[in-house]
């Protein structure tokens, strides 16, 4: 069985291929990670292959989805704030490029589970105090929108039997190593990696927002538990609300200052963005999770924990 | 101002186009009814601009939308059975069209209102009692997932400023004149014109089905006050679910009996058809409304009323 990931070169990719590839649960002879740039193996192991596509172009769609593809992961996505600048760019890619790959399955490998990364920036408007599984969907933004609408096209696409599907809504995930991305919520990781590595970093929204976060690890463990869960437990609807945990900007500070105490935090500057400010603020940050818990989806214990961990996995792995 | 109107030459569309040329509250020097046949204008009226155009086709779509156009109502769809049969075309012109659609009026003619004509088809899977604007959709066919979409794609592009857009969920309608369609509610109608007119009808749903219906007249009305509602008005949320009434279908042919007497209702034909029922029965047949009636829509007093008003309106229709 071949497993393909999208977004491959992308840091979840990444992660994910690892997860994947140190895994027995998911038996499979193949892993292709796919990228508009050409990504790289995150193991040496041979069941890994490594291929430059543009999703937006159905020919390199329909080439990359081989008959032995039992598993998609989609992961590949314009984030929000790029979407939101380039709205053109957004929905060729995290509409028409969801379509196509939609399409090569349903023809190429049909019934292959397909899991699609979706996101809590689908909630928005008036919102109730605590998401529910059947809380409408509202985007203010028009990521939002393109990841409603992929989520309803996969839903579609599982209840007509052409690709077992499930859509994930993830939290914000908080902490992502590396750089800053065009993402809304990049601040979110920023504010505690940049200070931990000795740069200041600025917190463009207000401090008693509310997050809704998930450290990679835990989002990955549930991307390897999505391929596994049987079809008929999700009932009429493929879509889950990830488990996260609530924590506001001030708590996450705390909670670095907690771990790594008072002159790393010192390096946080407060500066308001207004446009990040509108699209982070339009989030929930609080959800039942009781459905994704009863399929197996898995919880940070608590927001100290996830710095601790991002400090002694992904710190040392920037210094390699 | 030019308005069009796209399925101009269906039976809405047409009813539509009367309502508009007919009123006074919305000014126009043009109105274009378009559609995969040449529609015929309901009323002689120098006014109305028939076009034949094939919207699955961006390029007709282009040059359906002049930059006088001030507003469009997008009633033009392939209708629920017809597009759970037939997934591709249902893409094409359910989403492909939609999309056309708004491009070319974010281009052609920005910011000019859209009124897109959505569906009760929207909501499925395990529905609250009442239905409330915060329910979220879980559609159960091809054509509900299409038009969720849609209302999607309406909404960033009136959050975005490229149209001023309204999204109407229409209840199921009864009575349609005219002949049967491809849509799975075509019997709500069928089981009391075709009585009425002397000929058999099948029920193809149990009796105890409650459905949420509404009259054309109520639902033309509707959409002409959508093009009326102020922008801001909508808040968050540019998608309305509009009033209808909660009947069964035994109190369909109860107030069929009431209005008609019983050698009508004896032309009724009970034999449960397994794809209708599964569709229909994912319907909700009750919500709240008060939303909808907050922003000036209307709903029907009752479906002995709504029976009358199909005999005397639409029966000499046929005979003429």
């Amino acid at each position: 069985m071949n497993i393909i990931i999208t977004g491959g070169a992308g840091f979840l990719g990444q992660r994910l291929a690892k997860a994947l590839l140190q895994q027995q649960q998911i038996a499979f002879d193949r892993l292709t990670l796919a990228d508009v740039i050409v990504p790289t193996s995150p193991l040496a192991d041979e069941r890994v292959h490594c291929v430059q596509a543009d999703l937006g172009d159905q020919a390199a769609v329909q080439a990359l989805v081989t008959p032995d593809t039992g598993l998609i992961y989609h992961l590949a996505a314009i984030v929000s704030s790029h979407a939101e600048a380039d709205f053109d760019l957004g929905v060729r890619v995290n509409i028409d490029a969801t379509r196509y790959l939609l399409e090569a399955a349903r023809h190429q490998a049909p019934g292959c589970r397909f899991v699609f990364s979706s996101s809590l920036a689908v909630f928005g408007g008036e919102l109730p105090e605590v998401i529910q599984d059947h809380t409408a969907v509202c985007p203010q933004s028009s990521y939002g929108m393109e990841k409603s609408v992929g989520e309803l096209l996969v839903n579609d696409y599982a209840r007509k039997g052409f690709v077992d599907g499930r859509v994930l809504r993830l939290p914000t995930i908080s902490v992502r190593p590396g750089k800053p991305n065009k993402a809304a919520s990049s601040f979110a990781s920023g504010i505690i990696r940049e200070p931990l590595q000795g740069e200041e970093s600025v917190c463009p929204v207000a401090l008693s927002l509310p997050m809704w976060l998930s450290s990679p690890a835990t989002v990955v463990e549930n991307f390897v538990r999505a391929a596994q869960v049987p079809a008929e437990a999700f009932g009429a609807s493929r879509t889950v609300n990830l488990p996260g945990i609530t924590v506001t900007v001030q708590e996450m500070i705390d909670a670095l200052r907690r771990v790594a105490g008072d002159p790393v935090c010192d390096r946080i500057r407060y500066e308001e963005d207004e446009a990040v400010s509108r699209i982070v603020a339009s989030w929930p940050g609080r959800f039942n999770i009781s459905r994704a818990q009863g399929l197996g989806f898995v919880q940070d214990a608590d927001f100290d924990s996830v710095i601790r961990r991002f400090i002694a996995d992904d710190m040392e792995g920037t210094k390699q």
